[in-house]
C-alpha cells in the first residue's frame, strides 16, 4: 500500500538489458534495424515472422526506448508506421557484434563468416574486445567482475 | 531424401550464438558461471530457478559446448554434478560483458552499478569496446557490418 516509489527492475545490468532484448525475435529485429531496416514490411519479409508477434515485438522495443516509431504515408496509400534506431538501440551495435563475432568463432559454418565488421573510415577490420582507460586491448584473461565497494547486503546477485 | 550432410544452422552468426544463449535463463546461469558458481544448488539458490527448468537449461549448456559437466562425491553423500566453463564459455565473458555494460548505460538503477570490470593486473577500470587490428580503440559510429564478398545469393540474412 505505500506510495513511495521504488526501482522495481532487476539489480543485475544484465538482467535489465536482457528485460530489453533477451528475446531471440527483438534481437534479430534490431540486427535488421541495424543494417538500415525501417518498414514494418521489410521486418516481416526478411525474418519470416509471423505479423502478430512482429508487432508485438516493435511494440515492446518502442516502450524499451530503443526503436522510435514515426508515420508515414506512401503517395495514394494510407498511413503506414517506419521504426528508427534511437541512441539506445544504436548503442546496441557493440551487443549485437559481440554476439555475431562469438559465433563466428564457436559456432562457425564451413563457408565462413558472412559479415565482416570494418572501420568504415580506414576499411580495416574491426574486433570485439575489452579496452582500459587509455583506449588499448585488454587480454579477456585479465578482466574480472567486481563488486562495487559499499554494495547493501541485499544485492546478492550483483552483476 | 538426400542423405547428404548440410548445415541446417542459421545463417546468421548472430542468430547462431543466440540459439546457444539467446535464453534469458541461459544467460543468467553463464553469468553465475563466470562468478566462480559450480553447483547445481548453488545456481538453484541464487536465481531462484525452478529445479526442472535449472536441469533442462544445465543440460543444453553442456550440449552447446560452453559447459562441462563434472562428477564430485562429497563425503559420505551420493555424487552430485558440478558445471564448469569450457573455453567457449570463457569466451561469452565479452558477450555478457556487453550486455552488463549497455544496461548500466541505458536502464541504470539510482544506486548506480553494481559491479565494476576492472584489470585484475593493474586494477584499471575496463570496458568493451571496438578494436582495430593493432589493438586501439574504433569509436563506434566508425563501424559498419558489411557483407562478405562473393558470398551466394541465398543468403538474404547474413550477419
Amino acid at each position: 500500500m505505500s506510495t513511495a516509489t521504488s526501482d522495481a527492475r532487476p539489480t543485475c545490468s544484465i538482467a535489465r538489458t536482457l528485460e530489453v532484448v533477451g528475446d531471440r525475435w527483438s534481437l534479430l529485429i534490431l540486427r535488421d534495424a541495424h543494417r538500415g531496416r525501417t518498414r514494418f514490411a521489410e521486418f516481416r519479409d526478411a525474418l519470416g515472422i509471423a505479423p502478430n508477434i512482429l508487432t508485438n515485438r516493435l511494440a515492446a522495443l518502442v516502450d524499451a526506448g530503443v526503436l522510435e516509431k514515426r508515420e508515414y504515408r506512401p503517395e495514394g496509400e494510407r498511413t503506414r508506421s517506419s521504426y528508427h534506431l534511437t541512441p539506445a538501440g544504436m548503442d546496441l551495435k557493440l551487443v549485437l557484434a559481440a554476439l555475431q563475432q562469438w559465433g563466428d568463432v564457436h559456432e562457425p559454418r564451413e563457408e565462413g563468416p558472412t559479415v565482416l565488421r570494418r572501420n568504415t573510415r580506414t576499411g580495416g577490420l574491426v574486433t570485439v574486445g575489452f579496452l582500459d582507460e587509455h583506449g588499448n586491448a585488454v587480454p579477456d584473461e585479465e578482466v574480472g567482475f567486481e563488486p562495487v565497494p559499499g554494495g547493501p547486503a541485499d544485492r546478492p546477485i550483483w552483476c
